[in-house]
């Protein structure tokens, strides 16, 4: 089963990953993941393409700055880890492990289309 | 080797879980979940018994209300799911998949020993 590409593992239209500009607040930041339900959002760049990822723990150590005009850009994490539509689920696995990620996004021609959580995965019995 | 007991995997002196008192600050939420490097925090009861959990999606909701004031009682998941350090590890990933979470306490005699992170889990073989 692992062998089963993302992209056929997500279907024809998978749900859109939360999306944030690299200029969004704190607070747009917390409801663009808690709207995506994946614990983390992608950061996009103007011309759309991806930037970075912000996750729950990138929220939670904002928390000891001055929240104050921070912005998206201040506290995602650039050049994440991300993974192709045709790659097998079993590398996306790997991928999440060897980083110990618990997010993984999935990207094609630079855009990210969407968001794998590891919870997915052990519930479509992918791991475990 | 997931018939493995949690005691065996954790070893016997597992490092000792993030854990704040019912009455403690956000702030203090925050800074101990960042010390303890799991994502997650144990809320103590005052005789240090477990009365729920925190974790970084807990903080992140946390955003949406007004912070000042706020304690752990008040935006912990309370009856969070637990493990025996005497369960089979593959009991541990079975509990994480069913209920979708990434960190799950182990508790011997209503006290948190250890907080188990999925990734760690994935690292050591467990799953994956």
């Amino acid at each position: 089963m692992s062998l089963q590409s993302v992209r056929d593992w997500m279907g024809d239209r998978p749900p859109a990953p939360a999306t944030i500009p690299l200029a969004a607040t704190f607070a747009e930041v917390v409801s663009a993941i808690t709207e995506g339900r994946k614990g983390a959002a992608a950061v996009l760049n103007d011309d759309g393409t991806l930037a970075g990822i912000i996750t729950d723990g990138d929220v939670r150590r904002a928390f000891s700055r001055d929240l104050t005009g921070l912005t998206a850009a201040d506290i995602m994490s650039p050049d994440p880890r991300i993974i192709a539509p045709d790659a097998r689920m079993s590398d996306a696995v790997d991928l999440m492990t060897q980083n110990r990620i618990a997010t993984l996004l999935v990207v094609e021609a630079n855009r990210p289309v969407a968001i794998v959580h590891i919870a997915e995965l052990m519930q479509a019995g992918y791991v475990g």
